[in-house]
């Protein structure tokens, strides 16, 4: 059996550098190696966005110009939406009758993303998000799961939750196995040390050669040269990290340059405009013709949906008969 | 439009007499009254039943017998399985985003049910119990809920979600009625205040003529009866609670009997076993027609499940477009 390799990004936003970056660019590449799905996370969003459902809606289709555009291959990789997958649902009941509190409390990103309200204050569906992401990986059998560091502990209580399946009812699931992603978080063009669209210090994939060049341009650099010849400190500078992440063959030569105060920040700039330009432009033309194209995109999730669902039936007819829940048969 | 009454039992297990009394009496006739939906609750079950799935589907048939042979009417109440209806976890996930763990861990119910356990080592299912609850109540818009005093606070936190649900999105969902049950629950043979299969104390709706005398015959009565002549207190006796209620128009008779010492506790007991034997005697009849016909059953239970499912598909239509969650269209 291929190994199937399972990725997701939760519908709040367009999609960025940092998104291509520590994410997407992987996924093109994996697609040609393994049976590839993506999914759009629309009812993961709700934990935190159920207030507002419309943005998911309005995200939807700009995150599949996003898929589409950076090279994800309808041909190659499955693009579905997670709330047109009812046994997800189903699955993540049967998974929430015996995973405590405890196992959930703990998980150091509920931890993390609630650290500013006590247990009870929480939302019992944000609580119970690590079972729902082990549903999202079971239902479809997914063996590879490329995460960062940090989402680790999610991915070990995915495992744990499988395999307490298997040992309660009958070993149908593969336990999913972390292909850690090499890339970090990329910083924004504030110096924060994450890029995200909400604080504002993001380049989106669909930003235009005006937007890119402004957005490059008005980013921070290490706040210590004041002079074109003072010495910089890379490590700092948001700069020195696209260099890092998109030009990385340049990127000792422009340390280098930049620790001995020999190429100053606006030379810096100019060539990591030019090269992001270049990553972006062919983006910006297979996002047009998408774009121009809304009948396709929809019949791409669609087909790609039904597809995901057929596998989802195949699976819970068999949790069903695990678990002694087929009746009538 | 015609009220709606919704009921259900968590398979654990055949029905007693405390059933009968307490609650399928009652539908026999509320399903004259009614649009009347009945439901196997099997996935609620689970929250406490996990480790042993084939009890549950043991139990499906058996209380499929103990309905039809109390007279409930397939042509006038729609019977159906819980886990049958992927659309109530579903809606179970929806409603779960917008409900705090302190809404659910003060709910009188859970509170109680989880009394030796912490809020940590509860399992993360159990604790949403009255979540899914409110998912049963709602996917069906059932109007009216028969229940006991002890059911009310999780009725009103069903009221509660569906509340909420109607303000964030759209009023889509009605909020259910309580239809409080008169009969209190039914002591035990044992004296024990909770008649119970699992206490041993119970009589079984499928009792022969036998197991019914010999029940009675060992059904403890007031210690302080040493002589027939003796004044007995009908109010500790589970004799004279059978009595009031099953053979309610000679209650009075019986009590003064009793207290006066005129009547003895055999004589009593025989009184109360001839009623209750006249109460078998038919669902006897209607258990073995039904018994015999195990297809005819489980075709019953079918179409049950799928006019509900129906049902539940049209709701989540509307739940998906009040969420703005109905993409393609």
């Amino acid at each position: 059996m291929k190994e199937r390799v399972l990725t997701g990004d939760r519908v709040t936003g367009k999609l960025h550098l940092g998104h291509y970056a520590g994410s997407l660019q992987n996924r093109v590449i994996l697609q040609d190696q393994y049976e590839s799905y993506v999914f759009l996370a629309d009812v993961q969003a709700l934990t935190t966005h159920f207030d507002r459902p419309e943005l998911i809606r309005s995200h939807i289709r700009e995150i599949m110009l996003d898929y589409l555009s950076v090279g994800i291959d309808p041909g190659k990789t499955t693009l579905y939406v997670q709330s047109m997958i009812p046994e997800i649902a189903e699955l993540t009941i049967f998974f929430s009758m015996f995973v405590t509190v405890n196992n959930l409390r703990h998980n150091p990103t509920v931890k993390a993303e609630s650290k500013n309200s006590s247990l009870d204050e929480m939302y019992y569906g944000f609580l119970g998000y690590p079972v729902s992401q082990a549903a999202d990986i079971a239902f479809c059998k997914a063996t590879i799961i490329p995460v960062g560091e940090d989402q680790l502990p999610h991915l070990e209580l995915a495992r744990k939750i499988v395999r307490r399946f298997n040992e309660l009812y009958k070993p149908i699931f593969v336990e999913p196995q972390a292909l850690i992603s090499e890339t970090p978080r990329l910083i924004g063009t504030d110096g924060n040390a994450k890029m995200s669209k909400s604080l504002g210090n993001a380049i989106t994939l669909d930003a235009s050669t005006e937007d890119l060049a402004h957005k490059i341009k008005r980013a921070v650099t290490d706040p210590a040269r004041v002079h074109k010849n003072d010495p910089g400190h890379p490590g700092i500078c948001p700069i020195y990290a696209y260099h890092r992440a998109f030009l990385p063959q340049d990127a000792a030569e422009i340390r280098e340059g930049c620790e001995r105060g020999s190429i100053g920040c606006s030379a810096c700039k100019e060539r990591i405009t030019s090269a992001l330009e270049m990553l972006l432009a062919p983006m910006r033309e297979r996002r047009a013709y998408y774009a121009a194209r809304p009948r396709l995109v929809d019949d791409i999730l669609m087909a790609g949906t039904r597809h995901t669902r057929s596998l989802a039936q195949e699976t819970m007819n068999e949790v069903r008969e695990a678990m002694s829940l087929d009746y009538f048969k």
